[in-house]
């Protein structure tokens, strides 16, 4: 069955959308990876591993639904590099923030933003608040890529930095769309001297700390791309798709409270 | 050539994105057109007629290149319609006027909007201008649909008023993607009554008016397509990729004021 | 009968403003016009003709109603010249709906912009449906300038062109207010070359495009002022003041629908 | 000589306009004033007072020069009642930043607002401070009516709450458009009990009270028309207009520090 | 008892706080008051006159409330100057209305803002009738500073200039930390030449005008801080505090309407 | 050394604040913690270990400072609760980067928000970025409350969801300010079921997703207060200093770049 909304006639949604139907939108950007990637890269792999994900989600028997990518988002960060199309993070907002208003409006339950873009984050977690706060929807924000580690024999050596045009993005595209990718131009820019600092970092750490992605010293890339291999792609990929997916069977069973059809009063 | 710039590396910019560049967006709309057309109609026309423009123009040695589509747009009177995904003019002028900032600074000197949706035409207007006084971009807007007799045998009874959904859209989308049409649920819903006006009117009227779609008194169509046939929609093809490229032509050697090169005062 | 609703104490519009009222409202502009014509041409223009449609109508019998005129509005394109008082697209936007907002509040039905700013157009246009939408009044948007032909003997060389500070609008001028135009300093400003574009114009063509008003290598007029003559203008007036008394008649009758009052389902 | 800016042509201004002319725009309201005045009661008086004054003060040599009047502005304390067309308070101070932007490119060293509707006073007054910073001009605000004793054998017993369509307002439009009135619907709505607060009050007392002209228990009216007559009218625009005279008198010898010319060091 | 809102948890409200409950908010500001006073003036005076005022108002028995201070609001006239923190006139303005939105939902009727800083008045005066349009709350506004006379022996002469780090509030300062003031670098700066005009002023004048604090060839001082002394201080604190609570008490009791209980109709 | 910017003369800053400068902000709400803990929680947290961390850190020799906290922030998922005063995200947003602006302009070189509500984290790492971009600061966010272990003796079972109003919190409450915390009232509200999700949570998952406080089918409290104590209070307060402090070291010796002082080219 086709899971694209924006290719079904509206009056179809009135039997096919409903408060248990999840709702797909991949995020992406156009914006610089350096010299080696396609400024289209994490909308590529927002849309290639969302769909794949609604896909095998529906073959699961899950009622899931995609609507079109939204290409142009928040790159400020590489704004200084030619070729990024970023918009103000208020437009992002307004945007992300009217689309939600609109799949309420058409029947659906839940929200579901397949991001690859990781300047997009904490903005689209704001809007998850709000979209829940104002419509009602259920909402999340799932990464495009998960981590997994490079196949036997490979290594991997970006101390954990390689977090824009590294060695997992540029794999991922050679899995998918080798003719974008030029490894003749790809060269090691890990910051790091980051890695000293115990509190401050990019994820997971306690302490954020705000950056251009020209800041490092580097041509805009943070990550070491030449470790990249097409099998390595493909391993990402699988591991993307797979958690994607096992993502969206959670969000098919997500209750924020305990129970709607439980009886009895809450625990004390 | 690949003429699409988001699959390009953005260093890859500087020695092909020049003054005489010309950045093509296609702009869409997500919005109901019916019960016998997709919500994507819109979309499918701009990006369709605009990449084989681009296509065309480039091999006839025009400096044009493609960006990404923009799917959700201004679609405020179909927000009745299950399925509408509209965003607020406000959100739509500030993505494309953002988006023109970025054009200005990868270097390219005209922007172009493809429109496949009628709902935009004004809001753009505004943003040609707005785009050039802030960034100097020459910026233009131009149609996907241009208008085409029907081929000979065939007769077109909208009174002009086949603006949304009907005849011409609706062969076009049969002749790009039959699967997306189920001609079975066409209705012919023309308020024909509107042809009594003589100052009134859609477009080329002295008098503009304010409407949604579910003024009419029909379920937000505005055309007869049941009059819709791929043969009409190959024929609008032609027409409309042709006045695509033509108006590419034309804009590729626009100049506002008479001359760059010329000597001499101007003309009193 | 006073028809100014500003002149009109407030508790007297429960009696005499209905849905069936017809609000006008001029909108003009404060901007260049050229060495021969005053600041305050579009003002001039709108009010008058707006002033003496709405005395026609009324004494028709049509429900029409007049407010203040809109004086500063969207000039950006001839901010560059001394005395030009433009407003930011928003902030006219964010006006004329206010405006419309009251317009509902008071009983009225139906909103009419008398316009004699070419800038205004489109985002009036965009106003409109969104007047409509947000109020439910229906909303109409007409030149104050009528096109004619001159009188018999008097030549027009523009080729279409005139659109700002030509022999119209001086001609009107000169009709309505001759000691504010210093015929001695009108010089011919025709962008002749605009007339080879087939596809790209101001009006009526399928490509627009953004300009500023000194793009042209004009001195911001565009047309030739040259030609104009008092009785030119004598027949531009009865033209435009006509049409817009016509205007007011088609839209006093106007419906969306076919019709409220006709029983019987919709055709298929 | 013409003092009104917008009767000239554009190009003139370059001759006229300096650092030392002060420009005057009148800021009125239409709004409801009770039964007995109309709705353009504060556009009259602040239009009448300022071309009043910006013909006298021109007459005695300095370089005053005048705008067209500002109809619609912040009227939301009487937005209840019919009639009354009110921007929002943001929508108004975008509007005369924005004159203010337009009046510092024409080239004049002050901008001046008479204003004739309470309401607008505190927001002129944050948008004075923005004007002078945002676009160096001095900028000033003042009054259309002035304070006058009534004439000998007329008393006046409003406890100084005549604020709003009360005995000022309506000598002064019994004097200037005596056909715009009907005193015969004049009716005494004074707030008495308010003059038992020693410190909350409307105008020079220490504590400010946010009010509705709806929330006193009268019909919008703060005041006693019923006092009213022309001949307090013809006082009231006497001293009106010699204090707005009086006004413009000192703003062209303003200077904000002691002096420009002055050799030395500032004391100490 | 506790008035300090924050110190309570918040379900407590719903038994403490009523319609006739009165939250005060003080205003402060970070900003230059010059060499010998700290950036923390504004907030300081605020916070402690809000303070004692509502101690005492609470112990005569009014229902007052206290809210945590808003240290940084609209400065805009010092942010030349070195410390100071303002916000744009917007920002102000919506978190004030904000906050009264939620002191509308904590049950309370009344709202006052204790302000220590004089370029807060007009727009916090905005937003009284924000908050009553919108909220339906009473609100007022006060100063923390009243006037007082020096005692006896002490003169002042500040020609009523001392607006901005003057006497008055070096005074204070000197009363409530001396250990903040550094009297040996406090200097006179009197725009003595602003007493030349009558009707131009700072407050009470009929013509309001716009400046910045380095306006007056001062080093941001308004006024005469060597006259400054702590038992001035104290003497002003008094009078402060008490002309606090007294408007307090006015507040506890003020009606915008003669009587909600009166019976029978208003008068004519 | 007084290291309270606020307390300090504006013209002071020019020999004390420089590039080196690391300017401290706490950040906290007013907002529902359930009925043992006041509304303040996140203030006083914030607000206490800010205060200590600048203190310590300066008896070190590092270069903090400290301005005044912002006590209403964005709590929107607790709007529904009395006592919450909750900013719109644009309004925080504007505040603190206009904030930002204003250290940048007294001479410091790095902004941290030291931040007691986790609503704020997202929208605030926003606005590190563009702070960052704007004005050229370093931006850093740090969280107030630092994980520990209970003391030995003592269990917690919260699942890892005492995020709000939980153990920690009500712990660290009671060793600051007991006489706020009224522990009769606490009970355990910990929605366990969400701990049988492995991909969606609300910290360090993959998936996040939005909620509002009442979501979880609690009274707006998640976790478990009952297991508080004064102990764990104690030992929360000294890690959470201690990693504020520790924070600031990393901070003050943060570079993006590997070296600014490093001589040759950065590696390929």
């Amino acid at each position: 069955m086709n899971r694209h909304i924006a290719e079904l006639a509206g009056p179809t949604l009135a039997s096919r959308i409903t408060k248990d139907s999840i709702v797909v939108i991949p995020t992406g950007a156009i914006e610089h990876h350096g010299p080696h990637l396609p400024l289209v890269t994490d909308v590529l792999l927002a849309e290639a591993v969302g769909s794949a994900a609604v896909e095998r989600a529906a073959e699961e028997g899950l009622e899931v639904w995609q609507l079109p990518t939204l290409a142009y988002t928040k790159s400020d960060e590489h704004s200084w590099a030619l070729g990024t199309v970023w918009l103000d993070a208020e437009t992002v907002f307004r945007t992300v923030v009217e689309v939600g208003r609109a799949v309420e409006l058409m029947g659906a339950g839940t929200l579901v933003f397949v991001n690859g873009h990781g300047g997009n984050v904490a903005l689209l977690q704001v809007a998850l608040r709000e979209i829940r706060k104002r419509f009602g929807l259920k909402t999340f924000l799932m990464p495009s890529l998960a981590p997994a580690a490079p196949p036997a024999g490979e290594g991997l050596d970006e101390h954990g930095l390689g977090i824009h045009g590294g060695a997992a993005e540029t794999s991922l595209v050679l899995h998918l769309r080798p003719d974008l990718v030029d490894l003749s131009l790809a060269e090691r820019w890990v910051p790091e001297h980051l890695a000293d600092f115990g509190l401050i970092g990019f994820n997971g750490r306690p302490v954020s700390f705000g950056w251009l992605s020209n800041d490092f010293g580097t041509p805009g890339v943070v990550g070491d791309p030449t470790q990249a291999t097409a099998e390595y792609g493909r391993v990402l990929w699988e591991a993307s798709v797979e958690q994607a997916v096992a993502s969206l069977r959670e969000i098919s069973r997500f209750e924020h409270a305990r129970a709607r059809v439980a009886a009895g009063p809450l625990p004390a």
